[in-house]
């Protein structure tokens, strides 16, 4: 089976970002792990750059631009997290950066993003097509568009999470059972997982959406590319993605993926909880795993499990409004 | 000069811990580093079991004691996150604690408490002199008391956290310029501050307290253990302590640390970046430190910081509050 990448360009981009991105750590919480009666491995993301996993695929997309390319500059169109990755792997590398947002992403995101020097173009997420917006500045400025999932570049990028989950957990000698991996477009899930196989081959690995984007879900069973409704809404602004891509679903459904679905109910209780209890920061869609498991979608009696916490950036006021949540 | 403690016993408190205690990672964040114009090194200790560096101090004590003290049971008297130490380490060792706790303690951390199985004893923290309230509670049971900071295994077991952070440093090869700590009754930095001149005979080391509680600071200053007044206030609960201890004092005097001190405005003002930008949740006392560097207490410019954030135990009403905070 040939996939758009290898375990090889995961290996290349860990080069590639290192020193750059964040090696974040993979942590343990006993009060956690008494909780679900098993052992559960978090990998902080909300501690990466920009406060996401998406600065990895970003900079590693980023710097193999040729010098003609890097001058042209990139555009990208992003629900939030891949905006700001793009915005700071441009600014660190030097390169003009256009970002395509929705209108009501979250201010934070949108401030964030500017904040990294890139110049936003706001779209209507329910009433245009971003890609059409995007095109149209990619059209006035021969920019190269960064892709938030469907690049063989950002998918590499994004397996260097699973990567450095695996060499972690080797280096203490741990075969984990099972891994809960938040999904958008398929990213992070493809790239990681195509990681955490390649060391750990007998896992059972699980992409996690909210209830009313579970394309993935239905797309891993159905064995083709599924998408959403148009008018789906749901509290994880950064799994809002209509489908898989043609380069990430293949991976995951090579790899025999299973999908889990949460509610927004579920993803706002993690996020509590993980303030609450693991004195970290995760946004709703970022803390979906943490949901996944904390809500028994899996068992994790006995077992030892990996979740991914994906991203941080929560509007103050949303955090606010989560921790008025009791947590268990 | 023979401090209460060597080296030695910070390493023997390691081995004691160790599988116990979360060895907590050293953190690097790229934007803090942008702001303050070098490189900084958080040790997360809100991510320790009971949410504070409390525990491993708490552990290692009770662990020492002989089967006749643990069948008596201990007792603390703490403002609580020593409490909750030590009421976390009776449990997974099976000893019954008693804590004495100020009656406006925060209900996150009586709750906690009690949640460790331990009995709770209440008093006026202003006008009851809690050692005399723990006393009575001795006599009756021939518990063995443990106090929050002036006991070589607590210091020792504390010191663990200034020995990782070496270690972690070393690894990297990296020798840090300065260190801020966050400073009660010096138990933790007199142990951590031991464990880092060890390995780093040029550091320049700070303790950080609360500027009604600068009593540390004046006795670094004046040669002897100073008090504060008895009417103090301040919202770093965790660093509420009447003066050093004269265990503790001799071993910060010895290594000529200087005093720095925070405002209330100052350390809420951190909870909010802490949480914000770090994507970290720490209570106002355990970023101290943060708030130190946040507000330019130090020259931190082109030089290399080791900062500590203590512990995470904040009321969710306290941290909402701070979230209403702009930060850098």
């Amino acid at each position: 089976m040939s996939y758009a990448i290898s375990y090889q360009d995961i290996l290349s981009a860990a080069d590639q970002i290192k020193g750059v991105a964040v090696q974040t750590p993979l942590l343990e919480n006993p009060a956690l792990n008494e909780l679900v009666g098993g052992r559960v491995f978090i990998k902080p993301e909300n501690l990466q750059r920009v406060g996401a996993f998406k600065f990895r695929g970003a900079y590693n997309r980023l710097s193999r631009l040729s010098e003609d390319e890097k001058a042209r500059g990139v555009v990208a169109f992003s629900s939030g997290n891949h905006a700001q990755g793009v915005a700071h792997a441009a600014q660190i590398l030097g390169i003009k950066a256009t970002i395509v947002m929705p209108k009501d992403a979250p201010e934070l995101k949108l401030a964030n993003t500017r904040g990294y020097g890139a110049e936003v173009v706001l779209y209507d997420r329910y009433n245009e097509d971003r890609e059409a917006v995007a095109n149209r500045v990619v059209s006035d400025s021969g920019a190269t568009v960064v892709p938030p999932y469907n690049d063989p570049y950002i998918i590499a990028g994004q397996g260097t999470v699973g990567l450095e989950i695996a060499q972690d957990l080797q280096a203490m000698g741990i075969v984990p059972d099972q891994a809960l991996i938040n999904c958008g477009g398929g990213g992070l899930c493809s790239g990681a997982y195509l990681a955490l196989y390649e060391n750990f081959p007998d896992l059972d690995g699980y992409t996690v959406e909210p209830e009313a984007f579970d394309d993935v879900k239905r797309s891993l069973e159905s064995g083709k590319i599924e998408g959403v409704d148009f008018g789906a809404r749901s509290v994880c602004d950064a799994l809002l993605t209509p489908s898989a891509g043609d380069l990430t679903f293949p991976i995951m459904h090579g790899l025999e993926l299973k999908g889990l679905v949460i509610s927004d109910d579920e993803a706002l209780d993690a996020v509590a909880y993980a303030a609450i209890k693991l004195k970290l920061v995760g946004e709703p869609g970022g803390v979906a795993s943490l949901a996944a498991l904390l809500s028994g979608k899996v068992k994790a009696k006995g077992k030892t499990t990996v979740i991914v916490i994906s991203g941080g950036n929560i509007e103050p006021a949303q955090l606010q409004e989560c921790l008025d949540r009791s947590v268990a």
